[in-house]
């Protein structure tokens, strides 16, 4: 008999903010391997925000999902690969994956704690890394406003951009993350946007204008910015979560666009894989960092494949400081 | 005594759609030349729509205006200029200018008609050519779609993109213009978007989406081209006219802007200055499609100062095709 595994199903076409409902976890057995496959058990796997884009057409209805993983190979008949081997992969939301080793790249336990290679050395890094300095051709000692900023993208992208000489302002949605952004990661300056004003809050702190806007929430934070940016100033688009789940009553966006006109501002959308030509010099980068003590991040972690459906919906409550993982197993 | 001449003034700054009664024309008496000054006496005026912009904040209340202006030199005490010579310059809204020459740019009335310089060889012409080629990097043969299509701009925008072998479908706001548009200068698909529906028009006219998007009016076009951009798609934002006039209740912005991410999108906004280096480029190309015979234009023209407000206004109902200029004297 094969390995009993468990896995996330999409059940329904979240609408609005995703629910438990909207998913179900499965037991299935895996089939035994066949000769070049090997059989992978995840340790972590990973929720992102964007992936409440793909659940509204891209996943399967009653099939499972995929996504960033991390885990170890625990039956091999790939000669490529040893009972022991850590990959990342992205065949996540499972505890256990069948794969040819195409789909695999082995990752080193000793270099990194495992974790960060879904967070500041994978995803969430390059995201940071090359929406900042690629899209948002940012330049040394500009001024920069990152909303979202105590999220695993945001909390790097401040982080960059002051081991870049700038003037940093973020934004998170509780005065506890707000003070940890300053406090933790050196921002400048950071507000609580559920309770202050963003026109107010970036007016004060860059009363010389913003030269890089990082976007992650949409809304009124980036009309906010949007009155702020500086004459050819850039607008990194990486998310905005808070029109993600937008029902049949979608927000409308800001009223203020026409303000890009004369100060010849540019906004323009990215996704990672945009960026994977600039990966080696990333990750030298921010190995460099790391050693240098430049670069602190956080980890919220869920236990269990149960709890990926909740560690999924926290994305869109702010129920994590920096990445959020469901650990699956243990190393 | 000195010439009389007459100018117009900003009496009010306007709220929402500019009116006669924010104006007025006031008689003014020109000084004697002084050593090196000339006396030009406008023969065009220009009037566009950035100049309602201007009206918020920068033309000081109570004094001539500026724009465009094509004018003859009728009174001379600097060498460089004789009487008859015609020049192109920036004071506008206005019979007659005293300078010392170092504004004026002398223009050659056999090349081309002198309206031209302020139309298809001046500043609206430049900003058809340096938006589509240069802030919206069109390439040979690609999709375009162009707001406000018979406008100066914008039926200049359509035709440069023919010329580059790209697909072209323009709006406009009568079935006259919409004729025009298809008939007159080529372009593929038309339609009237006081009547038509822009999503479902440029989905029949682009079934492989818009690769470049040439944005003048803002609101339900802009959403609808948002819908339809390709990968990679851009977005040249000359101007969003339909939100210039907005009063207290400004229209709210496109609810679709997060479209922007996953296809990569560039908006990017430009005023016509920014292509001051392209400008002998500019100037070698359209004279060589004029020459050609593959550009048209269309003027609209008032007659006299005192009709200069009610020709502003025109642009905001759009009771212009093509270029919209005020005729002050006789040539």
């Amino acid at each position: 008999m094969g390995t009993i595994s468990h896995e996330v199903r999409l059940k329904a076409r979240p609408e609005g903010v995703p629910k438990s409902s909207d998913f179900e976890v499965a037991e299935v057995e895996m089939s035994p391997l066949s000769e070049g496959q090997v059989l992978v058990q995840n340790i972590y796997m990973s929720v992102d925000p964007y992936m409440r884009g793909r659940m509204r057409e891209d996943f399967k209805l009653g099939e499972v999902m995929d996504g960033g993983a991390l885990g170890k190979v625990v039956e091999s008949a790939n000669s490529q690969f040893a009972v022991g081997d850590y990959v990342s992969h992205w065949k996540g939301w499972r505890e256990h994956t069948i794969s040819d080793g195409s789909d695999l790249a082995k990752v080193d336990p000793e270099l990194a704690p495992l974790s960060a290679y879904l967070g500041i050395l994978g995803m969430p890094g390059l995201t940071a890394y090359g929406g900042l300095l690629v899209t948002g051709e940012l330049k040394d000692g500009e001024s920069v406003f990152v909303s979202a900023a105590s999220g695993a993208v945001g909390s790097l992208v401040g982080q960059i951009a002051k081991i870049k000489g700038c003037k940093v302002v973020g934004s998170a949605g509780s005065d506890a993350k707000v003070a940890h952004l300053i406090e933790a990661f050196g921002f400048d300056h950071a507000f609580n946007y559920k309770t202050a004003n963003p026109k107010d809050e970036i007016a004060k702190a860059l009363p010389d204008g913003i030269d890089v806007y990082f976007e992650n929430v949409g809304g009124p934070q980036l009309e906010a910015a949007l009155d702020h940016m500086n004459i050819r100033g850039r607008i990194a688009l990486c998310g905005m979560i808070s029109m993600y789940n937008n029902g049949p009553t979608i927000a409308p966006g800001p009223k203020n666009l026409s303000a890009m006109i004369y100060k010849r501002v540019m906004m323009r959308g990215f996704v990672t894989p945009d960026f994977f030509d600039v990966q080696t010099q990333f990750r030298q980068d921010m190995s460099q960092w790391m050693k240098e003590g430049k670069i602190k991040y956080q980890e919220t972690v869920f236990e269990g494949i149960n709890n990926a459906p909740e560690a999924f919906i926290g994305l869109f409550s702010g129920g994590n400081e920096g990445k959020m993982l469901v650990k699956l197993a243990e190393q």
